[in-house]
């Protein structure tokens, strides 16, 4: 299922796996199609109950932020298709942690997967779809798309502090979190929020004693059954963190 | 001519558009080959006279950077085709310097050429022609491939310094300095220094009035004779900086 049965509200924005709908009161509320992508679309899938897992498991990742420090703009889960946020206006960027080399940053220099990234590499994609999501520096950002450094600032000082909350949290399932992609927006005061969601569509999550690939690269490169793979992730966070 | 016709010492390392020897003393010759490549050697021809016009530009612009407090690794002209240069141990970086939107990064972001980059945008490429040059982010270089962060730290601020010399030395010549890039190296005491070398094969240069290109542009697009561009800009800068 891909089209949402009942009524959300004004429809503001479809994108390719989610929609994005204005309540009444202003907030908005996030549908998570079924909907796999990759290659800047040009291979797509439909996966049943892929949106209902995703919403899970952003929504447990998102309550466990929260607890750890790092506000979101989750407010409340709606049904198990979709849940509420606040309203942000969001920033044009895709901010990427790695913690080991993998995939794109793997192929672009010719090196293995998995060795150890210490620091962690912080990348920047412009979010423009037309563009093909390209990845820009933080001083192209300023200088020539117009986002303000102190905004870039605050993003990077929240992904690391995501990374930080979340990869002992993945490695006490048993997972690496390899790498992540997050995005940002400002609410009314001007304060930067982490926003969309975190799954394994938007990161990429190895078991720590096999290294299979239990994310998004299941469908990439047709490693295995995608949804098991999220079942297995969602089924290690649900025992320790549902209530 | 891209074989040297006499004796400068032990050949060391042949490139694509250089060839360097071990001086009896220890210090370096470097003949310029009349050899052009592009895009990463798959297109390639030779330019009778290559070699010598780059010898004769770069030689004026180090002279010109040492003289405005730019240190190179140049220490004198041999002949027409070769000078000869401290020995260094070259850092495995490539910095580019763009004060306009061009090339690469122009096509990589499906941008306009030409929109000034203020302030300039300082990239990084990996040294590294099998795995094709790849751009890197200074974190990548110090987290992955063992580069110094104050290594990196003193290229940016030579390369902007360079550009600070450069910009208005071409503007007086009525040309636009659209982008460049530098090598650096360390010498005995650790020192960084500017080394390679500077010309139309290694920045881009764009008459002010007519925005004509005047730099390799030329043989990669074919736009036009590649040797007349460079002969225009040796013949400015010649005229301005010549003994």
């Amino acid at each position: 299922m891909t089209a949402p049965s009942k009524d959300y509200g004004q429809k503001l924005y479809e994108g390719k796996a989610k929609i994005v709908f204005k309540a009444p009161g202003g907030t908005l509320i996030h549908f998570f199609k079924d909907s796999a992508t990759a290659f800047n679309a040009q291979k797509k899938a439909e996966f049943e109950g892929k949106g209902a897992l995703n919403i899970k498991m952003s929504t447990l990742v998102f309550r466990y932020l929260t607890q750890n420090g790092v506000p979101t703009h989750f407010i409340r889960s709606i049904d198990e298709r979709s849940f509420e946020t606040k309203p942000l206006s969001m920033l044009p960027v895709e901010v990427v942690v790695r913690n080991r080399m993998a995939g794109s940053l793997a192929r672009r220099l010719g090196e293995a997967e998995g060795a150890v990234l210490n620091p962690p590499l912080v990348e920047w994609y412009l979010k423009n779809d037309q563009k093909g999501d390209p990845q820009v520096s933080e001083d192209l950002l300023t200088s020539f798309y117009g986002v303000h450094a102190q905004d870039l600032t605050e993003c990077r000082r929240q992904a690391l502090r995501v990374n930080e909350v979340l990869s002992p949290l993945f490695d006490e399932l048993g997972l690496i979190l390899v790498d992540f992609k997050l995005e940002f927006g400002k609410d009314t005061d001007g304060k930067v929020l982490l926003a969309d969601e975190f799954s394994p569509d938007t990161s990429r999550l190895w078991d720590k004693k096999t290294l299979e690939k239990l994310d998004k690269d299941r469908f990439r490169f047709d490693l295995g059954d995608l949804m098991s793979g999220y079942r297995e992730v969602l089924a290690r966070l649900e025992k320790r963190l549902a209530v």
